[in-house]
Order: structure tokens, then C-alpha cells, then sequence
């Protein structure tokens, strides 16, 4: 019996989408195909060549192919759905959730139908609600549709403390709950640098102003560039789930997960501590709130109830 | 004694710069600053900022800032210039040219400024007339000023025979002289698949699909892309000459060099084999050519001097 | 569908044993399991444990055990063997083979046992011979028995000509066929420092005693050692054959192959160019010889053949 | 100005210091001296020889000399010494100290001789002890020289924790503090695994047990083993400070540092958590100890001034 490589597909062919390809194919994770719609084929296929042209001289064999032929993915060990719209100006809330959802359902068929065992992992905002969007519609059990905040968010925060008290980011450790977004729960208690708790090495005040930044993330990246949204640790962050699936690492990571029943929610996808390995989301870790704690996941999850109020 | 970290400032933050910072930073190899024009600054600093949200995912430490304030690019190690523009529809050869050496001038004289023991890796094109323009400029001896373009023409070539004979990019080897462009010279007796010449195993009406495919290499993304060119591979080939400058590894890889007599041009910056090591061009290795094959590279050389005549 | 680690299992917790399985792991490639006799399963649990205790410091996710027990080997995909015992002083060329291929099949009996899909690699001296036997034993198709002798061959090679031109290793390309050890058949021409064929860069009595000191590569290192033989680029050799393998990178390496018919000869394992890849050996590349060249192979292959008819 | 490779040189070229070698080499971190007594030369050369060998395969550029020559140690960035006896069976523990206490005297002169600014990174055992030995020997300020204990003795704590929990090494991490022994301190309320403190996951008789085996570590391997004592666990430690110090990386790491003050001892060298950066030991960082941690680094110290006390 041949030995045969992993395959990872990766929907929408933009920055992230992009960049997150280049990356698991430079781990060797895996050949890849990067899907968008037949509009942007031929681009998709430039990004595609490009990158497998980079293999030599980087030094890994993958191949990488663009296409929008939903076909060539078939038997994919992992889906990364990026494929979405931004929000753009004028334009309601409910209009984004509506139109990403409808290209959530779409593209989640189209899955299915050719990689019915695979694992499908969306970064598509707004990303909770969009999980569970994946997850009706595919029809896969809960631990085959993860969603991608808490890795980005946590690295974002690790970066600013790693600025912070000038030391390797390799040392510190964040750790975040709930909803992605302004009402996201980063848990300073569970955050360290090399094993200490910030608490112990940071003033209050400027903990705080890290936290803030850290909610305000992806509108710090949005503002600067002008035109567009992060990709970069994005994709680092969706490489990593990946790679903790494809090697069976059973890594504890944040990951939108769905929850029945697990810190008193239900029928929601929400951002929490997870075992994250060859069978997916292995195991939701609960950890007990202090009240203040509980009720910000609270006020988080009841955004992310808002949004799937929408949902078509 | 302190040990400090290399610095790599990289000019110009567009898709090729901006690639080759995240891949030197992912080696490791040093800090990175990322210089682009004042209107671009905001744009620069958002892409420096996503790319070090992304280290701690990734786990490697380096420091990556954006900026159009060539101040911050003091005392780099190596500068590499990827600024200019593409030409447009409708903008002459010569008014390209004579943009660019413009824009070549004017960073040059900045880099000269803040890091007169620099190495300069030049990438703009026509990137032959370019680096002879960076020399000039520069008054730097000839071994801190080289050209890219044999890593990524024979990267190309590689990706290509890989494919033809499905086989890992690790074991395929190419070889190209000459300028960068419609007339490079890939010298096929020198190419091999786990070190067996190309001629034993390919036969020679796809050998020489493969040598059009590469000359046109550059062409076939733009094709695919509509608007713009490839980034990815120009970048992982700029990072592997920064890498084997850096490390002081003397590899023998193709680059744009300045040659005073060597295969029989003088005052001029053309593809050739070097040993690239801790001097940047440590030795240019010169080898017999055939007639066919001499002939092919005075034709080369006529097209980057035919280039150079125009330069301001 | 759990997604499930890959295994290899390494017979012999020798150095060459124990270094194997530190490199597999480093790469996160697969499980390992140590495997030596029941006397010495206290040392392997030791030196599979001190691994493991080095993994969290050097990243890797792999578990690593050491037995006696080949119920543990279950289910391997690769297995490596590496036992056997060293000639010693006054022990006959003759017994050496006797004892260690009642090792081989001893031990084949117990792979096939347990991992009846597997491929195997064996490095046990006489590396010829010993593969050869272990096919017999295995009943296994060809592809999936191969000898290690050539990546190493050629690794010792490429590091003497690497320090002859001054040059990095990763530019050095070497070829070799025929058996492991003083018939050894190095093909220069197709041996190359960027490509460039090595009569080109170096004088033909260097290249005469690189070639020399390579053939008695092995023993160079057991004179300098005083007791014991080399492991680390053997372990080195055996890791990249298991690489190429497990990732179905269809490499082109040396292997010690079953010939029938390809170069002229039949029913023998020798050193021969190979595409390896998820298949083991996908195929024998067939190079046509010089006569000088062909007869030093035939003269390796009666080398190889006396040492098959003292086979028990 | 050439950019130069850095260089270690590791003395002592046990399987420890061997493994080390290699480690430093595989990342390319520098060239590597491998030195031991003039008796041992041809097995150093041997040893070194035999990595070299594995470099083309393994795919780093680094040079590795063995030798017992300590002029060939000229100018290292960073000297690693694994140096010194085992305690055999019969001997005193003030005979062993005494013993390696000299050698420690007669190696450091050696080091300062040839590179009078280097870094040291002491690993022979008692190792606060001899950490303090060549300290004094040196004349070197504090923050160059340092003992390497806290990285191994955590390594093996998170071992026993990935195992307990079965998750990856990569997300638990481990606090330990005082002498390298049985009375060395582990934080069990800075220890974690994704960031949750171990005391929720792991029930407390559970982690009774695993802290004991941490204290047992070396022994357990040395048992096992039957004659030696670990070097895989204690190479990945050594070859992770080295690179932190060659990369300036400033990492919150464990070692043994000269205190004059901190935590209320002085004139002792002890394992403290630091930050280890391009300036050695850049920072002790002090934590606020429980009573009863407070006691049990009490104990640890006296136990490392016993041994102080019979120092030469």
C-alpha cells in the first residue's frame, strides 16, 4: 500500500487564502489546492505557480495548484474556507452576514460533496457565526468544523507583551475566550512570560492598553493598510491548526468550537480552549470563570447570538 | 561583548518585499526594516505589524518594522532594493528605464548614507542595468553590489523539469547565464535530475518547451495575474542570497555580477555563476563555453548594453 | 476518519539505531519505536526516554519507546533495520555474514509478524547481502525492501569535495553505484559543485584520492573512533531515505535495489539510482556506462555475489 | 567588512558534548570545536568527522573539527563545557567534586586564554558548583558565565506532563528553581499545560509523583542505561541557551546565575529563571516565593554550599 500525501484545500484565493497555502506548503504539511471562483481563476492560478516556484529554492516538495474546480479537491484531509466578502462602506451588518453565509452554504456543498470525511476549518467573518453556518449545512459532526479566532487573537496579544517587556515571543503565552471581535475575554490570568504571570511584570494600566489593542487587533491592521485586512498572522495562525490535524499533535489551542452545554451555553459556536488533534477538536477543556469573567463571555456570546439572528 | 542581531532593510514594501521580509524573519536570519515611500508609510507599517503578529505562531524571533524613514535602515548588513515601478500599457522601454535608475539613484544614495558597509541585493528591473546603476551610484567595490535573477530563472526551470518528470524539486538543478529576460542563456548540459544530465531523461522538443517556458517565466504570471507579477518566488530566491551572505556559506548560485574581463565583457553587471559567501561575491567561477552557447551570451550582453544606453 | 501519526520502527538501538530514531523524530515524520534484544531493553527505554526528554526543548511532537518487544513494532510503515553485529578481531569474513543474516531473518520474521504492510531499509553489513536477504525472508515485493548505502557513500563524498573547493555542502552533488564498500563505483561525471562537472574545478589526482578516501570512507572513521564505527551520517542517510518515503517525495537516491535484469544483472541487491517515493522504490533509473565503468560494476557485483554465496 | 560565521567550541566530546556539537551544527548556529584530552583526540576527530559527514544529507553548512588543541578554540562567540567524570562507584562525592573542580580550573584558563570574551556555559556536574568554579577561574563578569540546569530539569518535568495528559510537549511548560538534585524547587503554580495551571487538570498525588520523577530525571536515565548517564535531554538544553545568546533572542529561560542579592543569597551560583539574551545573562528575574517555597530553596542552597564548602 503506497504511502500518499495529505492534502489541504484552501477556499478563496485572496491574501490570506493565499498566504495560507504558501505556508502549509512550506511546513510539507501537505499538497494544496487553492479554489476560487471562476472569475479569478487564471489569478488564482498565477498566485498558485508562483508559489510552486518558489519550492526549489525553499526546499519543499508540495504541490500547489489554483483552480476553480470544485473537482480538484476531492478527497482534501482539510478544507480552509476563506472565501467571504469585507465589509464595505455603506453597507448594514446584516447585509455582510446575509452575503457571507449565503457563500458559506455554497461553497460548505461543495465540500461535502467532493471530501465527505474531511475536516473544514473557516476563517470567514464574522467567523462564529459563519462556523455554524458550515457546520448545518455540511452535516458533519461537531468535531470535523472547527473556527479560527482564539490562535490569531492570542498571537496578537502575545506579539504586544513580547514588545512590552522586550522579550522573545518564543516565552509568552496568552489565552483568550467568547466571540471574535471587540468582545472577545482575554483571561490575564492564564497569560504568562516564561511562566510568570504578566500580572507579576506588567502595570494594570498597561495590561489594559494591551487587551484594548489586542480587541482592536484586525482595525489596527485594517487602518494602517488602507485598503484591505491582515493576512499575514491569519494564515499563520489557520497553518497551525492545520498542522496540529494533520500531525496529530493533540496541541492545546483556542479554536470556535461547537458547545452543548460546555460553560452553560448551547447550539453556539464560541471561542474556547481546545484539544486540538487527528480528530479535530478532541476535547472542549473547561475551566471555571470567576464571576467577572462570566459575565463578560456572556455579553460575548450574546453578540454572537445577535449575529445568528441574521443568519438566512 | 554583546552578540547582536543581523539587520536586513528591505526597500520598497510591495508583494516582493513584503514576502522577502516575512521570509528572512521566518529564518531567523535577522531584524527586518521595511522601507517605502512617506505616502506608503501607513500601508508599510500595517504589513511590518502582521507579519510580527504572526511570529509567535510561526516561533521565530525577529523584529520587523515598517517605515519610509531611511534613519531606521542604519548599519543593516544587507539592504535589498525591490522599489520601482512595473512598466505600465502605453510607458516606452527607455521611460522605464530611466524611472527606475531614477528611483535607483535616490535610494541608493540613502542606503550609502546610513550603511556604508552594507551588501546591496538589487531585484528592480531591468534588473541587469539596474544593479550597474546601484554600483555607480554606490561607489561600493564590486562584490557588495549583485543582481538577482539566475536563483529565480533556475527556480523556474526546476519547478518546470520537476513537473515534467514528477519528481521532488530537491534533486532537480539548473544553470542560466546571461541578462534576465527573453535572452537568458540556460545552459541545459548543466541541469540535471538527482545529477543526471536532462538530455538522458527528457527529450529535447520538451527540453526546449521547458527553456521557453523559463525565458518567459516572468510573462506567464503577469499573464495569470492581470495585475501585477510574481512575488513569491523572487522573494524565497532574494532571501536564499541574503541566507548564503549572511551565514558566510559560499554557495555557488547564479547572480548579477560585475564583470572586468571575465567570459570577455568588461563594465558590465551580467548573470554568471559566483560563490556567494560572508565577501557577498567572493569569486565569479568562469566556465568554457561552446560556440552555440557563446554566441548565445554575446546576444544577452548586447541586450543589457543596449539597456545600459539609455540609462540617465 | 481520525487522522493517525505515522510509525517507524528501528531494530538495533546501537548508536547508528538510537541516532536514527533522534533524527525521525526531530523532523516530527512519525512514532518511533527502539527495538534491541531483551538484554539490552533497559539501555534502549533509557535512550528512547532521554529523547523524548529532549523533545520539548527542540519542538518536536513524537513519542518515542524503547522495547524488546515486537508486538510494539505493530503496524509500522517503515522499518529500519540497523542490528547486527561489527566484525571483530579474528572473526572471519565468512561468520560475519553467517551470524548476522540469521540476525536479519530472525528479525524479518518479526516485522513481517506484525507489520505486514511495511517497507523496510536496511544498513546491517554487508549491506548487499543482508538486503537481499532480508527480501528473501520477507517475501515482500521488491520495492519494498531497500538497502541503505549510497546517500551515505555520496554524503561522504560531497563533504570531502565541499572542503577541497571551500563550498557549501547543499551545492555539492555526488553518484554512486554498485556494493557498499571498496568496489564501490563512483561516477564523476555525473558528480558536480553547482553543477558545474568536478573535472572542471578540480585536479584529477584530487579528485583520484577524494574518491579513494571515499571508498574507505567507513573504515577512516573506525580507525579515528578506535572502537566503534560511524552513526551519525549513517543515521542521516537512513532519516532522508525515510523521509522520502513518508512524504512520497519521489527522490532521486541511491538505494540498494533488486535488479532483474536493469544494468545487465539479476536475483542481486546493488547501489543503484532509484526513485523513491510512497511506493518505496518507484523505479531503477537506468544510466547508460562507459565500458571503463561497467567494468568496475561487474567487478562490485562479483564482489557482492561471493559475499551472497556464503549466505546461509 | 566579511561577514564571519560565529563558532562554539564544546569541551568535552562525551556522548554529551558529541550530541551537543551535532545540535548546534544541525541549526546552523555556528561552526563547531569539538575538544577533549590529548588520549581522546583521534575519537573527537572521529566523532567530528562523522557529523560532517551527515551535513550534505541533512542539508546544514557548518564546519566541525574535532581536536585537543585549544588554540583551535581562538575566538568563540560561546564555550560549552560538558567536561569532567561520572561518579563512579567507591568514590566520595568530595572526591568527584574535587576532581572535576580541577579540570573546570585548568579548561576555563584554556578558554580565557584563547578567547578572553566569550560566553561559558557550564553542564559538568555539581554543576551550580562547577558553575561557580569557573566563574571564580575566569575572572569573567557575571553575566558570561552560566550553568545550564533548569532547561533539563524542566524538559523532563513537561515530558512527564505531556504524558500524564496526553498532549503535545509544545503547549506545557515547566518553573523550577535552586540546585540541579534532589533538592531542586519546581513552581508547580507556574507550570502549565495551553496556559492552565496544572493543579486543574492533573490531581495532586499525580503531580506529587511527576515532581518526584523530575528530581530523579538523571538518575532514572543513568539506571536505565546501566553505564552513562543522559546526553540526549542535556545536549537539546545547552544547544537552546546557545542559541539564545547567538540569536540575542531574550528568553525567559532557567539557569545558573551568580546572585549577589536576589532572592536573599549571594556569592552563590543557582537556578534562577533569567533572561538569556546577546549579553549572556541579561536579567535575573525575581519572583515572590511562598513560605514553604522559600524554605525549600533554603534547603537547595545549603545543599549547593556544602558542596561549595569542599571546592579546592
Amino acid at each position: 500500500m503506497a504511502i500518499k500525501r495529505k492534502k489541504v484545500s484552501v477556499i478563496g484565493a485572496g491574501f490570506t487564502g493565499a498566504t495560507t497555502a504558501l505556508m502549509v506548503a512550506q511546513k510539507e504539511l501537505a499538497d494544496v489546492v487553492l479554489v476560487d471562483i471562476p472569475n479569478m481563476e487564471n489569478p488564482t492560478k498565477g498566485k498558485a505557480l508562483d508559489m510552486l516556484e518558489a519550492s526549489p529554492v525553499q526546499g519543499f516538495d508540495a504541490n500547489i495548484i489554483g483552480t476553480s474546480n470544485y473537482e480538484d479537491t476531492k478527497d482534501s484531509d482539510i478544507v480552509i474556507i476563506t472565501a467571504g466578502i469585507a465589509r464595505k462602506p455603506g453597507m448594514s451588518r446584516d447585509d455582510l452576514v446575509a452575503t457571507n453565509a449565503k457563500i458559506m452554504k455554497s461553497v460548505t456543498q461543495q465540500i461535502v460533496k467532493y471530501s465527505p470525511e474531511t475536516f473544514i476549518v473557516v476563517l470567514t467573518n464574522p467567523v462564529d457565526a459563519m462556523t455554524y453556518t458550515v457546520f448545518k449545512e455540511s452535516g458533519f459532526p461537531k468535531n470535523r468544523v472547527i473556527g479560527q479566532s482564539g490562535v490569531l487573537d492570542t498571537a496578537r496579544f502575545r506579539t504586544f507583551v513580547a514588545q512590552e517587556l522586550n522579550l522573545s515571543v518564543k516565552d509568552i503565552t496568552g489565552f483568550v475566550l467568547g466571540g471574535h471581535g471587540d468582545d472577545m475575554v482575554p483571561l490575564i490570568r492564564y497569560s504568562y512570560a516564561g511562566g510568570i504571570p504578566l500580572q507579576a511584570l506588567i502595570p494594570q494600566d498597561r495590561i489594559d492598553a494591551i487587551v484594548e489593542r489586542t480587541r482592536k487587533g484586525g482595525g489596527e491592521i485594517v487602518n494602517l493598510l488602507g485598503n484591505g485586512s491582515a493576512y499575514y498572522a491569519p494564515a499563520a495562525a489557520l497553518t497551525e491548526m492545520t498542522e496540529a490535524i494533520l500531525k496529530d499533535q493533540r496541541r492545546v489551542l483556542p479554536a470556535i468550537a461547537y458547545l452543548e452545554g460546555e460553560y452553560g451555553y448551547e447550539n453556539i459556536y464560541l471561542g474556547v480552549p481546545t484539544i486540538l488533534g487527528g480528530n479535530g477538536i478532541e476535547k472542549i477543556v473547561e475551566l471555571e470563570l470567576e464571576a467577572e469573567e462570566k459575565a463578560a463571555l456572556d455579553k460575548s456570546v450574546e453578540s454572537v447570538q445577535n449575529v445568528m439572528k441574521v443568519l438566512p
